[in-house]
């Protein structure tokens, strides 16, 4: 089973990072690139396991929301790959 | 039209972002999960442009390419989301 979680910055949380790559595109030659925003993401591979699915899916978003992201200015998305 | 830009380490390439994730997860009570690859996501929102669309997608590779990954040890997924 693999899962892919996706941390992006909040909508309305400053992103100096996307900012910085917005004005670098801009001096690359993209000058339509109005907005960028910055995250980070894992692939998280697991072993098959005798826990249930909807148990193991509880832990793995509680473990987004308490280590992987920071839920003050960030938003998680996880999705099951496979 | 907005697309997303993934930059993953290379599988021949160690990883050690992804695997001090891995550790931490193992003692937050996830035993199951025996591999992780830690990377980056760039959303980019672009102006309707008078640019053709093959010229703005060959250009946004040659960027990922030489801007938004280090080829030797990333590799980069580009997806146009809408």
């Amino acid at each position: 089973m693999k899962v892919r979680v996706t941390v992006m910055p909040k909508a309305a949380v400053l992103d100096p990072q996307g900012v910085a790559i917005r004005n670098t595109l801009h001096h690359l030659g993209l000058p339509g690139a109005h907005a960028v925003r910055a995250g980070k993401v894992m692939e998280i591979e697991l072993d098959p396991t005798s826990e249930d699915r909807p148990a193991l899916e509880a832990k793995l978003r509680e473990l987004c929301r308490d280590f992987l992201s920071n839920p003050v200015i960030e938003d998680f998305q996880l999705e099951i790959v496979d």
